[in-house]
């Protein structure tokens, strides 16, 4: 497929993506938009000039309306923004509403409704095994039974961009005699993947894996901010709370689920074999995606997301099982993605084992933590029908300063 | 204070109480109402026929509006609805807009944003610890340095009054060789008290103990529903997830915080001392709650909620001290209530020890954990201005069976 609009050879954002965000130009206002090569089309007008059924959910601030209406009005919908961006009849009704990506301000893409935070690599579950209980075995007994999993904090999911302030609390080394208060030295980030819920389930009715398709919108990209030095001494035994709380990040643009068939692949050998309920055979979800971590424009990390243990299927039938609801905006994420390979690791906990290997840089810096100032910048691209290469954006941030002021050298 | 309304001497909601809640009639549409004696008062279109600047907030299906406008909202909305149930000049006016409670709906009074689970009662973590963990040490290290918590699902917070269905879910004890799936076998309830915050607060501005009255509305029940055979597998290493999830009861009214300030006392002493920023010498808010379960009608536990380690103004100071912000309509619980008798423990797993001494009730019947049709019915009172006793109302929901089956006897 060609499109009218000028997309150069390597955007992420061929037509064949077109991944829906909101955004707001000189005006403020937000709108809705599919990203296509440099640009973003506002479709609610064009939907509107069109008398098309579903052009009232193409207005407002969030993707939720559209992303609650289910998977026949996503086809339709995506069906026909392909038509105006590839057949020049369209053109001159659809032209007046592109705007330069450059010179819009992204928003939040929908109104996060819970999050759940999943643990799904098996390499990145290992490495923290191994960093934090050396000598014994590295994966919890559950581990390969179920997709281990919480709940998140859904209000301080903001989108790529917004800086991060250094989150301050309690921290206890092993041989400190007590917990002291102040700026976390161990800040840290975790490369995740997103699943954006659409289609509200019941209370009481456990969604199957083959439910997936039924209920997910689409597809996006989470750093998940880590204070590793306050997660630690909180952890025990109710699980990670202001070590993550304080931020998560999100990319600006929601991939259709849609868009991501052609990257789709052959999940994992399961051993021991899982539970019927967790049984992917008839509707495997792994996603051949490749992450890339840069950290002031370095690159430190390349995870790669196919052998991931538990899939968005997967753990989207967990997550309901026990009769909990879905609603539209649910976030879940698929934990940190790390690969067997040490420039595969999506954390710095791992590819500084814990700070004791630092990152060196070309440049003659090095990390073992973030320093104030750092830019974080996730980034994914995926395999698109006869070649083509499609991306899933990025979520970056930037580390300011703790209000409580600098953290002291431990 | 006399209020005109016929109230029951008796009646959890004296005109010192006047909490509020969202309920409908035959026509089923949900309206704000403040209780009073054993009718509610549709209190909108009376506020709008005195023409008061809040009377906006008042309509609508949820109260977050109110919750979101502050405190000096609150105290003058409470003020007017006091004098139009104490001045009879106001009889004819607001007599029209009173209900009998007995002939109305209660419905969810907020809408959840995030919902957060404290852990704070010393009793109910020692009893957990000693359970679990028999022979060592029954408080983690971190337990009397700051409030543990952790996320629960918001989706599944449900009003008091909606039935519960039983759990399936993975479970494996420590000597089975594989976990099994099916129906909790292990359903239990967990008493506590919620708090409810009105006034957000932005990223990165923590919000100390001083602030607890400007931005918490008021307190509500909460049962938090529990399967503890699914809790005990999947909770090392990030936590409960799906033993908690599928449910989580609160009452239909929500007490203003100013209706709870003669039920202030003086905090237990914490020792160690607590870090600055969880120092509440100065505003403390223990409350001299006293809560009662009943289990089909027989009382089993009467929980005092007065000697609860971590209170709720440093519940809220920690939840943000990591620069989390505060949304309308968050709602964070104390923990399980247990004090240290036997019959003041707040939920069955401790009240039967694990199971090994069931309850024994009047009737003949006996319990380790819920049975399919077992009615759970929490409720408090506080003590009042002048020796008027306030309740709580209640929070109760009935078990129903499985959607997966029984569960089978193991």
């Amino acid at each position: 497929m060609t499109p009218w609009p000028p997309a150069p050879h390597d955007t992420p954002f061929p037509v064949e993506n077109l991944p829906y965000g909101v955004f707001s130009a000189a005006d403020g206002r937000p709108r809705i938009g599919v990203a296509i090569g440099d640009h973003v089309l506002e479709v609610g007008p064009v939907a509107r000039s069109r008398g098309l059924s579903f052009a009232d959910l193409l207005f407002g601030s969030t993707l939720n309306p559209l992303m609650a209406a289910g998977p026949g009005t996503w086809r339709a919908a995506r069906a026909e923004i392909t038509s105006w961006l590839t057949d020049p009849a369209h053109r001159a009704a659809v032209e007046p509403h592109l705007l330069r990506r450059d010179a819009v301000t992204s928003h939040l893409p929908f109104e996060v409704a819970d999050y759940v935070d999943f643990y799904s690599s098996e390499h990145h579950a290992t490495n923290v095994g191994r960093i934090f209980r050396p000598g014994s075995e590295p994966l919890t007994p559950n581990w390969r039974h179920l997709p281990i999993g919480y709940h998140g904090r859904a209000g301080t999911v903001i989108v790529s961009g917004t800086p991060v302030a250094r989150p301050a609390g309690q921290r206890k080394g092993p041989s400190d005699p007590a917990p002291a208060f102040g700026p976390s030295t161990r800040l840290d980030i975790e490369a995740e993947v997103g699943f954006v819920v659409g289609v509200p389930s019941d209370l009481g009715r456990p969604v199957p894996v083959s439910g997936f398709r039924d209920h997910v919108f689409g597809v996006c990209l989470v750093n998940d901010w880590s204070a590793r030095d306050i997660q630690a001494w909180e952890t025990v035994p109710l699980g990670p709370f202001l070590g993550k709380s304080f931020a998560t990040s999100v990319s600006p643009w929601v991939v259709p689920l849609e868009a991501l068939e052609p990257a789709r692949v052959p999940p994992p050998v399961r051993d021991p074999a899982v539970l019927p309920y967790l049984d992917d055979a008839g509707e495997s979800w792994a996603l051949d995606l490749a992450l890339e971590i840069r950290i002031n424009g370095h690159v430190v990390s390349r995870p790669p997301f196919a052998p991931m243990y538990w899939t968005g299927a997967q753990q989207l039938a967990h997550l309901t099982v026990n009769g909990a609801s879905l609603r539209t905006g649910d976030l879940y994420a698929s934990g940190t993605v790390s690969g067997p390979e040490r420039d595969q690791r999506g954390c710095l906990l791992e590819l500084t084992w814990s700070g004791t290997e630092p990152l060196e840089f070309p440049d003659g810096t090095r990390r073992t933590f973030l320093e104030d100032g750092d830019e974080v910048t996730i980034t994914a691209t995926a395999p698109g029908p006869g070649g083509v290469r499609l991306g899933l954006g990025e979520v970056t941030g930037r580390v300011m300063p703790s209000p409580a002021g600098p953290p002291e050298r431990r």
